[in-house]
């Protein structure tokens, strides 16, 4: 929808697996064109984009690659990079050599999924990463990252490895904590909840199937934040547990360490809103 | 200001430390008269709420309880309610026993302090939970509820520990989550980050102060809820890394395991976000 309401490309084909869908984005007017066929999809295209569950995606790419024509840029929209990345330039060095692949992860979701979805993606200045893993991608990605920011967004290069560390702790670890915080609630304490519950559970509400393959795809970088995470809060269990004798010296330092810990959180906060505030200028 | 606005009580006294405070209060329609004497501001009060820091809660009862006139009613607005109760209760009994004590808590809070964030409180349909210590309170109960009501809150009664332990899972651990989710960020982690970071964190800035109180006051649930919660983000690592080594038994289980979780998590999402619908209505 993007796309075509900012003209970035003259000419949109929609690939999809029901028929009932590119009803729909022809409705919404996403497409100039559908099919059921991804092969007559890419055939003609100057830029194709991958957007189908990480599961499926090796098999697509490699479904299209044949399709693809001489010089065609390929780019996925994975949430985690290093192992598609990988496969996909397995790919494309097997079945068609002279198709150019970057990949890209715009960070533009929302937990809900569908066409009916596309109104939440927020994409004014939001970043669109590039994982490019050879300097030889110079030009493609160029390319590609005038296409993205003709839609708004902000793009930034970082090795696929990179960019998985770092989407583990800014992204994938904040959706798994969701989900461990909302099971840890009962009937009573999901009545007796402000908005405090209410925001750090809603991305709780985000498709099982999507977050599981992204566990699997990240699960160095994701175990590695997890396990820190959960040496954190044994730690704070201890410093909570210390206030059972109040006014002890062990009570004393716990307090202090709470504070201080509390604090410090809160500066990383209010400088976390400021770096929000400028980029939204 | 929602007191004067409803029409909840005939005049409002405002009792505050500076006098700067009380000029803001008065300019925002929140009180008819301000002192910056507490036994003052008291003196003729039918009902009387301690809104303090839980620091100063147990002090600041004790200097205005020998004020109050006889068969007032006297609430306060602490999060953990177990320790506040039985200190005000103690100090009743001691300075003035014909003052009736009944603790309040409005789950309407903020993360954001002062007449400056009052507008971001949302009463309506909002819980306001009492917690009555023994029968003999059942008509203060009954005169409390009727005020909360009249802001358009809605009362239920729980005992303090009862309140204690359901707010430390839904209230608390969130917070403390949110603390520590944003001190394992860095620059990097920071900048690329999306709505969900946004909404898990956004707890964090909130007072340290005031979060050091709750978890001193609220320390037995709120470790028993970080211990159980370090647990499962341990075992979510074990998971994670079981997907090492892709296509093992290991693996698949891990994937079955970690896909059944997520879903589970999403249905009690849903079954929430259900809830808090129903609420509005």
């Amino acid at each position: 929808m993007a796309v075509r309401r900012r003209g970035a490309a003259d000419y949109v084909v929609g690939v999809t697996a029901r028929a009932q869908t590119l009803e729909k984005a022809k409705e919404a007017g996403a497409i100039d064109e559908g099919t059921l066929d991804p092969c007559v999809g890419v055939a003609e295209a100057d830029l194709i984009i991958i957007s189908v569950p990480g599961r499926l995606q090796e098999e697509i790419t490699r479904t299209v690659l044949p399709a693809c024509r001489d010089g065609a840029l390929l780019t996925d929209v994975a949430s985690t990079k290093a192992v598609h990345v990988e496969a996909t330039e397995k790919a494309v060095a097997e079945l068609n050599p002279k198709v150019r692949f970057v990949g890209s992860h715009p960070l533009a979701g929302s937990e809900q999924r569908g066409i009916e979805a596309a109104p939440l993606l927020r994409l004014d200045n939001a970043w669109c990463v590039l994982t490019p893993r050879s300097s030889g991608e110079q030009e493609a990605c160029r390319e590609l990252e005038e296409f993205w920011r003709a839609l708004g967004m902000r793009t930034k290069r970082l090795s696929p490895e990179e960019h998985d560390e770092i989407l583990a702790r800014s992204s994938h670890l904040p959706h798994l904590l969701s989900t461990v915080l909302i099971a840890l609630q009962d009937n009573r304490s999901l009545e007796l909840s402000g908005s405090g519950l209410q925001d750090t559970t809603r991305l709780a509400g985000g498709d099982p199937d999507l977050w599981t393959d992204i566990c699997m795809k990240n699960w160095s970088a994701l175990s590695r934040a997890l396990t820190k995470c959960g040496e954190e809060l044994t730690e704070l269990a201890a410093t909570t547990a210390a206030f059972s004798r109040p006014g002890t010296p062990e009570a004393e330092a716990a307090r202090e360490r709470l504070f201080r810990s509390l604090a410090d959180s809160k500066d990383l906060y209010l400088k976390y809103r400021a770096l929000r505030e400028k980029r939204k200028d």
